[in-house]
């Protein structure tokens, strides 16, 4: 489980850097499908995996919009900002949380139940799922993208 | 570990029932990124889970070539040849294999060491990533794509 989270942080962090030599426009820009551009897509990971540990602990969540971090800079500051909380979460991490139950109000009035192990995986397939995106965009760009391999970034060390 | 190998066989039985409805000539399209585009990306996806699962298990393993997987139809006879080995030893997984170390020899001459656990995380996120990109170019076709939600998908139960 950490393993999977810290090659999500590794990742997101090559993208950042990959981000440095686009220009801002490019990164703006409204793209078909997903989240609909690349540094609106990195802002999403960054909102949607602190609002899910929130959502865990019980702590208020807000919708941070997008509007309010148009520059790279203020998504990787969001990113550090959120980052603490999130890693402090995953790292005591235990099994005897995978089964407990999220209660989580639908929009519909119902009540959506899942468990912790669920919704952590949940958040590890949502941000592989959206750099896949990315992925794609950054040849459109022009650029290659970040490697999406998991081996050879010394990941198996620390367990 | 085993949920979210169920969540990405889940997913991609979902996108082969998506495909039902596309002409073969979108899935076929060669597209921008990724590995060019959307039939050949899924015929990708089972090629390597079962390479990797083959190459852990010490078994040959050979390089199937897409030129003769140029339908729908076949590409699903394929992952459900595949599936059956694949699913095996995925249910067969315990901790203990966790640091076992995959030696894995490189185009460069030189040896490559993972650990199983590593492989197994990165045949997860293998798929995740490049479903990703289908995503991206299902909109291009004009259709929704498959949701990469796994929570609500019921995957909680079996551990």
């Amino acid at each position: 489980m950490q393993t999977l989270f810290r090659y999500n942080w590794q990742v997101r962090q090559d993208w950042f850097s990959w981000c440095e030599d686009v220009p801002l426009e490019e990164l703006l820009r409204v793209r078909t499908g997903g989240i609909g551009g690349i540094l609106h897509t990195l802002f999403h990971i960054v909102d949607v995996e602190w609002s899910w540990i929130r959502l865990l602990q019980g702590k208020p969540d807000f919708q941070e919009s997008f509007e309010e971090y148009q520059s790279l800079a203020q998504v990787r500051k969001l990113d550090t900002l959120f980052r603490e909380e999130v890693e402090k979460f995953v790292l005591s991490w235990d099994e005897s949380m995978e089964d407990l139950i999220l209660y989580d109000p639908q929009p519909d009035g119902s009540i959506a139940t899942d468990t912790w192990g669920e919704v952590m995986r949940h958040i590890l397939a949502h941000e592989i799922h959206h750099v896949g995106q990315l992925s794609i965009w950054a040849r459109e760009v022009g650029k290659k993208p970040i490697s999406a391999n998991l081996i050879g970034r010394g990941l198996a060390q620390k367990g």
